[in-house]
């Protein structure tokens, strides 16, 4: 039973303190010698005390990995388990496990980072949201504890670590998509505009209507939940207007669904009577009737991306910041159709 | 910056022993005494070294949580996002974290359980799974650490705690639907024959099959994975038989997706063709085409379920064995059809 440091020493032919250093995975050793001291460990059955060793070498080789508050409801979203599949596939790689924060709230979560920081749990945290004023990055930063988001720090100077899509850019394309096959009358439904990800996806339609000189009323722009019933509210808003929409820029797959099902209940059809665009190609965009025409952001690689730029600033925290841009690309499928009424006006 | 033990114990107005009792939480410390202390600690801002503490009193306020390997196949079926966060929901009311495996293949699942124990990383060990022999089970057995399985251990008589739905029962039900609607040729679609509930979910069937006297040749029992892609495998060994099935029981949502989409490409269509029964009720099941007649087997309370029998099991090694049977409910809907043609035979 009790193999220590020194029976696996002897094994390897190297001194303890060498065996101490492999377990803390200093990079002056040799990969040769990690090989063998690490075949030595395996072969006696010696697991060192992770506890005993965090202390030692401050390392916990787990990243912390923080939802959106509330994790309940994010978990909803297929987003989040598609992202935290990335991150685990390259943790996995790279030996690291995850910590997963449960918070209901703004304030749980808060105090969920400050517990794996102070307490030494993670090496470091991958934000899976960007928001403006957030106290969790604040904490973070002046810590100087490693961190990486998910999403576009909102302040633009700031030397933050992210991935990110260009969402300014594809939310651009998607209404430029709806104007060019004839719409004029295009509303937008985003999430929470506390959210960098629903400003960026909203300026990038307005930039679009307004190149267009198309109208703009306070009232087509709606900002609800990312889930289905945020769809629902906003099609209540938007189809009680005088002049509703013909054309639809959705930020976020299951938002769509519900708007799709919502028209459906008050007697429109999608394409027929309104085209639709979304985001995020979450599979569930290919199984809607209509299927979505919507914008494929690669979720899976914002993970495996986030999770790389972290280990690398945990191992070595005078990484450079760096912000790293995942392509994204427009899945045509059969969600919006050509608006022939309007463009003869 | 440096607060201390005995700066908390002073503000409390109690002994700094008491202090540490409450950090381990002690169940001997009466809660107004820990409300005290806590609020304290809060005050102060002292936020304990949790490796040092998990050193003194071996609690790490984690649970270890184990997808099936691989942990990036299994994140694809939307079942893991919301047994996860069933259990996260309950982990963060008792102020417990989740710490999820990564596994990719089930040697290093094995790996990282042993970690979780021999690290004290965790305090108990959920298993989203139950495979016969099972080394991580047995592993967790041996060393007496608390854990909780969802679905059934694979031996009867065990001691192991766990959480489940009547699987058996709720196939026979799907089956018995199928044959009162007319259809005589019915085929059963599942997972691995090594987990558990791929096994029930079979029995449960071929009882019904056998109760009507119909036939059941081998070749009516096929074998893929949870995922999309395990459907199409199905579909295209089923409908090369010379007698095809008219009624499917799929034990998955997710394959059915793929069983329905496979059929349409060779020319066969659900319910008109096939009539199709599901598991799971997964929220896809209600937006595919047709919406899925399946089992709603309460995913989320499965989680909350297992969270809370793990959490009394790791503060109480002497709490009971306990077997959980979560109820399920049929949702009938569109993917099946009455066998008008079979039932005149």
């Amino acid at each position: 039973m009790a193999v220590t440091i020194k029976d696996v020493a002897k094994k390897a032919g190297v001194a303890p303190s060498t065996v101490s250093r492999v377990i803390a995975d200093n990079p002056r050793i040799s990969l040769d010698t990690k090989k063998r001291v690490r075949k030595a460990m395996k072969d006696l059955g010696y697991h060192p005390n992770i506890n005993a060793r965090n202390l030692a070498v401050r390392s916990s080789q787990a990243i912390g990995v923080i939802m959106p508050s509330s994790a309940d409801k994010a978990l909803q979203n297929p987003f989040f388990p598609e992202v935290l599949r990335g991150i685990g596939s390259f943790a996995h790689e790279a030996e690291y496990s995850l910590y997963v924060s449960t918070g209901g709230n703004e304030e749980d979560v808060y105090e969920e980072v400050q517990r794996m920081v102070n307490g030494n749990r993670v090496d470091g945290i991958i934000l899976l949201y960007s928001r403006i004023a957030d106290p969790v990055q604040q904490f973070l930063t002046e810590k100087n504890f490693p961190f990486v988001m998910v999403g576009k720090p909102s302040e633009q100077e700031s030397e933050i670590t992210y991935v990110d899509n260009n969402n300014f850019k594809a939310s651009k394309d998607l209404t430029n998509h709806l104007i060019d096959i004839g719409h004029r009358h295009i509303a937008f439904i985003g999430g929470s505009t506390e959210l960098t990800v629903t400003l960026d996806r909203l300026n990038g339609y307005k930039s679009a209507i307004e190149e267009a000189g198309l109208p703009l009323p306070n009232e087509y722009t709606v900002h609800a939940e990312f889930l289905k019933s945020g769809g629902r509210d906003a099609v209540e808003q938007l189809f009680a207007l005088d002049e509703p929409p013909t054309g639809l820029v959705v930020a976020d797959d299951l938002m769509s669904l519900g708007v799709i099902n919502t028209l459906e209940e008050i007697g429109l059809s999608c394409p027929e009577d309104v085209s639709l665009t979304s985001f995020n190609n979450l599979y569930l965009s290919e199984i809607t009737t209509p299927p979505l025409t919507t914008v494929d952001i690669q979720i899976y690689q914002l993970g495996v991306q986030s999770a790389r730029c972290l280990i690398e600033k945990a191992k070595n925290k005078d990484e450079p910041a760096k912000r790293i841009i995942v392509p994204y690309e427009i899945k045509f499928r059969q969600s919006t159709k050509s608006n022939t009424s309007e463009t003869l006006q």
